[in-house]
């Protein structure tokens, strides 16, 4: 299919094609598809543009990255598809940053060919395709992890996460910086520093921030984050949102 | 994957597994996956439950189907993963009612496969498998449709489209009814009776108002309907439940 830039959908249409070729390969999962659309519509009613408590969310885990004395990013089949070089680039401005592939619908082929899709981005080492660990109370194939990586991590970077697997961070004491569009997901709800936008725009934002500290010699510190309090703001922002877009006859795109 | 009935989004995960079959089976293709996660996206925003505003819609959905001289249900991948029976059903409670396979993705294999999914759900005649007319001004393979089905149709009844159809089909005179559960859509924009509701309720809906009206004798009529004030009622009802749940701590799910 040929899409149009000047189609008024065009970055999106251009981004799920990418996924649905993705899903052909067999690095996305049917299942991440629809997780996609779900954020699709939260990134839609939040004017697809990173809202300044989001920013001050990307800021703090740009703090709290360097803060950690071990720091681990979880990466799954749609991060791999949406963000590969943008997971290269965090990793490489947080140089104590392991990355490791954690997959709910989890093959031995699958997570080779999402660890392969990190390494052309230029991830290495890439933890995970082969686990050596398991974490407590998690039905789910997640539960499989590197006990160089998310086992033995202070702090979790889980974008794109499934609640259940949060909630068993937290409960074993680690600390968890969220990314996921939806401010009432359960990963969201779950996590100490829940930043709600979208994946690549976040990356990017915790990767410049990071490097900014880096360049001050700022000291690391792990800076308070209110997150009840972050999660209420991006409710409330897509609710006046539709209540503009309500006011509206025939109306514009949200963000207009 | 077992899915446990004491999940909380069990309902959800069963619809997901399915579509994620009809997505290896090919009856739905990736973009209707991720359609299909911003539709869930809006369900939850709505409280998952036909809102009164969207039952309003159904009624008149009814009466304009029963008033119509030639109305046309299309039906694209998605529609006939999730809601076959209720097709077959609304097909049979409104006798004057044609059903089209519609896609934007076409393929003389899917088209084929999306037909023999209604016909085993009890839907005869299908139209559109084998194209006989074209909508001008669609530049997508929706364009191609039945001369005995949409082509002359009066009233479509268009589920989970997309609003360049939406579009064409009002330039062309004729009535449309969408079922979308975004009120912002393109569809729902365009269309003369928008449904904001989720497709299986909606179409068990309007099949028992149209039994309903049937049964009472009541003569067919185009009652009237507001569908900017329709679209505007739902906008609002998802932004009181959003700041609603704004004010909780941790909170529980948005029905709550």
């Amino acid at each position: 299919m040929r899409l149009s830039p000047t189609h008024p959908r065009y970055r999106s249409l251009v981004v799920r094609a990418g996924l649905a070729r993705a899903c052909r390969s067999g690095v996305v999962v049917p299942e991440g598809l629809i997780a996609h659309g779900r954020g699709e519509a939260f990134d839609y009613l939040l004017g697809e543009r990173t809202r300044p408590g989001a920013r001050r969310a990307e800021r703090a885990a740009a703090e709290w990255l360097r803060a950690a004395r071990h720091p681990v990013l979880s990466v799954n089949g749609n991060v791999a598809a949406l963000a590969a070089r943008e997971v290269a680039a965090l990793a490489c401005a947080v140089p104590g940053l392991s990355v490791e592939v954690n997959l709910f619908h989890r093959t031995p082929a699958r997570a080779r060919r999402i660890a392969g899709v990190l390494r052309a981005a230029g991830v290495d080492p890439v933890l995970g395709v082969r686990p050596t660990a398991r974490l407590s109370g998690l039905p789910s194939d997640r539960a499989r992890v590197d006990r160089r990586g998310i086992f033995s991590a202070d702090l979790c970077l889980v974008p794109l996460e499934d609640g259940d697997r949060a909630e068993a961070l937290r409960a074993r004491g680690q600390r968890v910086i969220s990314i996921d569009l939806n401010p009432l997901s359960r990963t969201s709800r779950a996590a100490d520093l829940p930043i709600v936008d979208e994946l690549t725009r976040a990356l990017r934002a915790i990767a410049a921030e990071a490097i900014r500290l880096r360049r001050r010699r700022r000291p690391p510190r792990w800076v308070e984050f209110d997150a009840d309090r972050a999660r209420a703001e991006a409710l409330r922002e897509i609710a006046r949102n539709l209540n503009r877009a309500a006011t509206r006859r025939r109306d514009a795109p949200i963000r207009a």
